[in-house]
């Protein structure tokens, strides 16, 4: 016989038990109902693509990162490194198919060979919510106020989300006249949080001049209410702009809503990449500001320009499904389970195995999940499965009760027993729970 | 402005649209209904794994259709091409961690290079549940028992899940002295649907011999009620065995609980594979019977010892996701839809936006998934968008009724208008249908 092989698993990935998987299963679930509850529908796209529509024109820091190799047919193939390259490529391949504008979800995994020292895995799971075909104050509101309604829904507590324009912000640097800078500025206004103000003032002062980094600082650190930052990045543009004014509609929207709490304009957002054109967002736990934005986005106007001359604008965020559980596991929001089981049938007598079967089967019917106790173990055994997987409830069916048609129902947490009852009483009560 | 990139997806790989994905995700969340209303568990595992840990010791055919590359570190790693070897490896490493038996389900996508002429896709998602850690019939009926309340629970008309016994076979095997050829001898034989009887008798013949090639088919045509068949068995094998008991006591579970009429035992099923040791069978839906098994499995009783000398039994089964909604689309059994929207709120007047959002959100808050029409477009136009996506309710609120506090709901099915009611009585008259 051969030596064994090692159960390894690559750097950067991981296996999920159930304690995990079920809670990230939990997640999708909420944010997928969330995502139905205003209209959205799923789509699913290859993992693998071919490199060169991945890639485009390709950034620097993509390329080195992405799984890519040459498959059987000799094709160059990659792997996806996020959900927006293909949704930009599915859209240009089907957007006479589709009904605009195309509200779409889409929830998976995406892969990228980061260096893993920084805490990063090469494995994790992006769901992404997108507004295509439209550009919109109210399309730019639906993207915030369906973060809004995932977050509660997901029981984050003490969230806040960070909005800021790209597009005022490019008014604002043509009229310092440096906006051929501005993809370097807005790196390192993107760094703000990161690297202090100091900092920020020094690269900015090299970059333009001193005149011109201080201000850009008055520009991101523009504070005061909602409004009253808005009437300052006019004044400080020249006037109001296209910009302004579509933040003054989302504005609007929000407190007609009455969801305007949740939402700061915090001009020193940027979104480091180069796509988004307008509103532009990020978004923080008070209570754990250094785990980074759970939930960003932003729009884009020219979505699928490598692929097709057909402009399509759109506006979309994308939560990090890992991040996300992370900090709602610091937080102590989540309590994770290894089992789903509601209730648990004793295995009493060997000859009563298929009644057992039948109790079970009406429990799932009744919409209870229920396992039989499948081997025959003394009864200290069977309570020691049910305490560790936390089975709220217990069967017991022995002679007596198979007489009298009914059981006896446990409950594992009260420690209350219901004596020959019948199942139907039974399901009664643990529906009270 | 460099040329544009075709949006092109790979050969055997496909973009689902909502009409689709809105299916795939219906029977995924159906199935793992049924999965965990038997206490069984989700995990997870990932895309990639080290090459030797997928592939062990090999086997010719699954090494030429793996995706195989090196890493950015120079690994050997591969793209997973089911979901049972990364099982194994999984309990390998997690057997100390998991409380035994561990009943687990895993859906999710696999690759595999083949040959896409056979109408075979590349990737592809499989939908597996097993349980490890017991060798025993109650464990073989209750995966049975999750088959078929799989499949009912879809749906699908017609349906019988054919059952067999490797252990029986290989019984019947050794009387005929014949062992040595068993991994042949089943490959034959489950070609027996596609190639016909008259070629397993001359392959068989070839193997063995004349008198050898009659018996085995004796054996795999065998006739009659369940238990008739297990009587031939038995006495074509020189008497019973460990396993026709076991099938035996199978048998009478599934009588017990009154499933029976859904199992039909076909000694002829043999499951190609090498590694199952005991009960096997496959399901076949009476319309449809060129679509081969949607549903397979069996017994095996050493899953991970290529990694660990841990012995691990189990027994499991495996949806096909991709030929399930190929079947359920051709006996029109499912209705696709590009939409899941209740309700949309017609868009009146352009000062009511922040109202309409508000309405919806009471509509959400209901249960309903519901739509804000977010253009200022022609009543016309979006009652035609209400209508392509088949959306069943609509709100209107113009000034009158914003003034009155009330709605008008169009039913656009019955087209039965509902004027000036409160959002809570249009709540109400939307839960009755």
């Amino acid at each position: 016989m051969a030596g064994l092989i090692q159960p390894r698993v690559l750097k950067g990935f991981r296996d999920f038990l159930p304690e995990t998987e079920i809670l990230r299963k939990d997640i999708q679930t909420t944010l997928e109902k969330t995502f139905k509850s205003f209209g959205f529908v799923p789509i699913d796209t290859p993992v693998l693509e071919y490199t060169d529509v991945l890639l485009g024109k390709g950034s620097g820091e993509t390329d080195k990162q992405i799984y890519r190799f040459d498959d059987h047919g000799g094709r160059d193939v990659a792997m996806r490194f996020d959900l927006t390259v293909p949704f930009a490529r599915f859209m240009a391949a089907h957007i006479n198919e589709l009904y605009l504008p195309f509200k779409r979800y889409h929830i998976s995994k995406v892969w990228r060979g980061e260096n893993t020292q920084r805490g990063r895995y090469r494995e994790f799971t992006q769901c992404d919510f997108d507004i295509v075909g439209l550009d919109s104050p109210e399309a730019d509101f639906e993207i915030l106020s369906i973060m809004h309604a995932s977050l509660i829904a997901l029981g984050l507590p003490a969230i806040h989300i960070h909005i800021s324009h790209r597009g005022i912000f490019n008014t604002f640097l043509d009229s310092l006249g440096v906006s051929d800078e501005s993809a370097e500025i807005l790196r390192i206004v993107d760094k703000l949080a990161k690297i202090g103000e100091d900092s920020v003032r020094e690269q900015l002062s090299e970059l333009t001049n001193a005149a011109g980094a201080e201000k850009i600082l008055e520009y991101i650190s523009a504070s005061g209410s909602f409004e009253e930052i808005i009437d300052k990045l006019e004044s400080l543009c020249g006037g109001p702009s296209e910009g302004s004014e579509r933040l003054r509609a989302v504005r609007k929207m929000m407190t007609d809503c009455g969801i305007e709490d949740l939402f700061i304009l915090n001009p020193s957002i940027t979104r480091g990449l180069d796509y988004y054109t307008g509103i532009v967002y990020e978004t923080f736990l008070d209570e754990l500001p250094g785990i980074g934005s759970v939930c960003s986005g932003g729009r884009y106007n020219n979505l699928a320009s490598i692929y097709s001359k057909t402009e399509i604008p759109g506006v979309g965020s994308s939560i990090g499904l890992d991040r996300l559980l992370a900090a709602l596991e610091e937080l102590g929001a989540v309590t994770s389970k290894n089992s789903l089981t509601d209730v648990l049938i004793m295995n009493m007598d060997e000859n009563l195995k298929g009644h057992y079967f039948k109790i079970a089967s009406v429990m799932r019917a009744a919409g209870f999940n229920c396992e039989v106790f499948l081997e025959n173990k003394k009864f200290k055994n069977q309570f020691s499965f049910a305490e560790k997987k936390s089975i709220p409830f217990a069967v017991i069916c022995g002679e007596d009760e198979y007489k009298n048609s009914s059981i006896t129902l446990k409950n594992l947490n009260s420690r209350e027993n219901y004596e020959m009852i019948t199942i139907e009483k039974a399901v009664e009560i643990m529906k009270e729970g």
